[in-house]
């Protein structure tokens, strides 16, 4: 059973468990693949910061931080309290210690010319996430968010002007609360799949797509020139997960960023935009939480049970279902 | 009055406390330079890390930990810890957290393009040393060790090799316990003195060898083009503070050190080594410890006082009396 996962950060992270969990009580030798958005990597204080990778790398491998949501457990900020008192810049960044080492050793590795998706492989060495994890790129790809037109404080109150921060920056610093115009995933157009992405969407027995932020973290990995054609083409089943439950976000802030692009804060919504693969779209199947039963997705198959994703045993049994609507055995 | 001080690391941080301590209770606004060998730097983890310039800083800025003698004090080693679970090479050098700091944004500002003298004031804008730091040269300079022939180990005992490891592998990785043959200043005849090094010598009314190793701190300064030149042709009295006290070094290996460049460990050969600039070498005076008050520097004013730098008050008064020897007054 080879399963393809399309996966952003911590959602990404919590759904790969019950992925790898409910994989991991079927007979055979699962082989699960998770194909994760690099566009909210950022190079802070000269380290090059993968944030979804180390997510779900740290929470696969168990060195998550459970009760925070994000990081490392155990986490110590020695360095950033330093880096502060020297007044480097940016502060408003969560930069612990013991995430620091790995961004070290990645940054190294980067210099020294080892491709991203060679420099995610050489972490999990150490982390044995159970999952093999392939940046959806081994190209600079980075979302930076054009916020709308401000009051340029230059002009005297009488111009306005335009900005664009990295997403990173709209995300974290400002908490999405700057008014934004539209993302824009600078490298994209220019960006390969990383090595094994393209095989492994066209071997793949079951291909998902995590409840993970359709704009910032789905959608920039559909946006890979050639990722798209690939599920396309591929014999396997493509079936979706909402992230929206109840027309609020399983979690993160994706109701900041889905009316950006134009799209409705609702399982419905969510599912019209990557759309029915028989109608030109993407997706087989579409699961929906019970509270949003009543969704519609014309040419896919929509089922609804709960979303919450509490535990990997209850995640577990939400890709059971996402199996179950791919014609695959739950069990 | 205008003092000039050529300077390793924690010995000459120990010694520069003197000599501010001094400068301070005298009229007038003193005005130190300190020249640091930098031929100790290295890069690691991506990391540069100038480990004199770095412990000047921390100790005249009440950074440091007094105890342990060098880095910063309520250090932790939470990167370092994890460096090692990535198996992340080398594992033998003690890199602190709050030191991590100070590399990153030292590593990032050279990234940028600005030179060492530029970053080190700008680290020093917080630290706030009360001495102005210079480092040698912004360029690039490392001492290596090229180690005596050893067996070679894939040769089956039939052959030897030589190699050469970096200083700091050298001193820190094998407690100079491997037999050296000859120190490499890599890069020094290439090297130009940093900014305002040559200026500071030639317009100083006193300048000052502190008790720093002879040999791979304060050789290593003079190594570099120019630099002896200035002070062969300074007006100020140049007066040495022997690093030797009874044939052992005040602190650090420098009887390590001695015996490979042929100079006998006592406070008579290290003068002998520096000379006499009245006959072609660099000293006009040569302190040493009471203990060998019989050593002689002909052609220079040798004296000799306590000089186990035991606290700064104390060390001001190895300064007052080497400034005597200048012709300057104790206080």
């Amino acid at each position: 059973m080879r399963i393809v996962v399309l996966a952003g950060g911590i959602g990404g992270a919590r759904f790969l468990q019950g992925v790898r969990a409910w994989a991991e009580n079927r007979p055979g030798t699962p082989e699960i693949t998770a194909i994760v958005n690099t566009a909210d990597d950022v190079t802070l204080h000269g380290l090059r910061i993968c944030t979804d990778l180390d997510s779900v790398m740290y929470t696969l491998g168990g060195g998550h931080d459970e009760d925070r949501g994000w990081g490392r457990v155990g986490e110590t900020w020695a360095v950033k309290d330093e880096l502060a008192e020297y007044g480097a810049e940016p502060t408003w960044f969560g930069l612990g210690d013991k995430d620091i080492a790995t961004h070290l050793v990645r940054t190294r590795m980067l210099d020294a010319g080892y491709r991203l998706s060679a420099v995610t492989e050489a972490l999990c060495a150490r982390w044995k996430p159970g999952v093999r994890l392939l940046p959806m790129t081994d190209d600079r790809v980075e979302t930076h968010v054009v916020l709308a037109d401000e009051l340029d404080p230059d002009a005297g109150g009488a111009g306005v002007r335009r900005r664009a921060v990295h997403f990173q920056e709209w995300w974290v610093r400002y908490r999405a609360g700057l008014k934004a115009d539209r993302f824009v995933q600078v490298g994209v157009e220019d960006a390969k799949p990383a090595p094994g992405v393209l095989e492994a969407i066209a071997a793949a027995d079951l291909i998902l797509f995590a409840p993970s932020n359709p704009v910032v973290s789905i959608d920039t990995i559909l946006a890979v020139p050639g990722i798209k054609a690939a599920l396309a083409a591929a014999p396997a089943k493509v079936v979706g997960v909402s992230p929206i439950i109840g027309g609020a976000p399983v979690r993160g802030m994706a109701e900041k960023c889905l009316p950006v692009v134009g799209v409705e804060v609702s399982a419905a919504g969510v599912g019209a935009h990557y759309g029915a693969r028989a109608y030109g779209g993407l997706l087989d199947g579409w699961l929906v939480d019970t509270t949003d039963a009543g969704a519609v997705l014309f040419g896919a198959d929509v089922r609804a049970v709960p979303l919450w994703m509490t535990d990997p045993p209850t995640t577990a049994h939400i890709v059971a279902e996402a199996a179950a609507i791919a014609g695959l055995p739950r069990d």
